[in-house]
């Protein structure tokens, strides 16, 4: 599975289009698609506050929603792309689901899976890292300058 | 925080009912219940298949359906007691709750979280194992022979 740079940056604009809805909620502005033989099947921001639910990270519903489109549960033919790198409870879930490809923006230093395991992951998943990052990484910059 | 032998068979008989549960309807077996103050506030078993969804996990639901019942989405008062040694995605999803303690009754020699990375979870969580260890440990063997 191949995608050039000029597609990894037109997901990614999707992604952090998510991950703006987020922003303007009050929440951690995280977002995420999932594409499928070139096609968005499925959106999620950052939605813990709204729902009360810890859980309801944007990786976490894109593949939930991801899974409600094709009908069944392994994501096999699809890539994500996330404005920020996975924490271990997403990068747990796409395990589960057996993804190709993870597209992330920014690095996330403190959370991030890679600082805990970087084998939470199938070897044979592919990541790519820094795609349009100063975008996903100041919009979380923003965020924060404003909670203090 | 501190339970007596006694109230950990108790509160993991529970959950052992609710992986029995998902046993019937051809689910791996693994079930969980949160405990707050003394209550169950929420169960959950594993329906993967029936949801076609790879984050439906026991603990996942419980999490969120604790929450829920809490109106906030910190279990910060709370045990999960779970049949099986949580994957790196719900002990992911525990460290955000904020739980109290976890106990569980068999290790997951292969997905279990601490295969990966002992520090997925907050080091204040504590955690026990090997409750009814024998019981939970059997319901998965038996699973999977009948797969087989």
């Amino acid at each position: 599975m191949t995608t050039n740079i000029l597609n990894d940056d037109y997901y990614m604009r999707q992604a952090l289009n998510e991950a703006r809805q987020a922003f303007d909620k009050g929440e951690v502005p995280i977002g995420a698609v999932v594409v499928c033989k070139g096609r968005i099947i499925a959106r999620g921001h950052n939605l813990t506050e709204t729902l009360t639910d810890v859980t309801a990270h944007a990786e976490m519903q894109a593949i939930t929603a991801a899974a409600n489109v094709l009908g069944g549960k392994y994501l096999t033919d699809c890539i994500l792309y996330v404005t920020i790198e996975p924490c271990p409870m997403c990068a747990g879930g796409l395990l589960w689901s057996q993804i190709s490809k993870i597209v992330y923006g920014a690095k996330d230093e403190k959370k991030g899976y890679s600082v805990f395991s970087p084998s939470i992951l199938h070897p044979k998943t592919e990541v790519v890292s820094g795609v349009m990052e100063d975008e996903c990484a100041s919009l979380m910059k923003e965020f924060f300058k404003q909670k203090r």
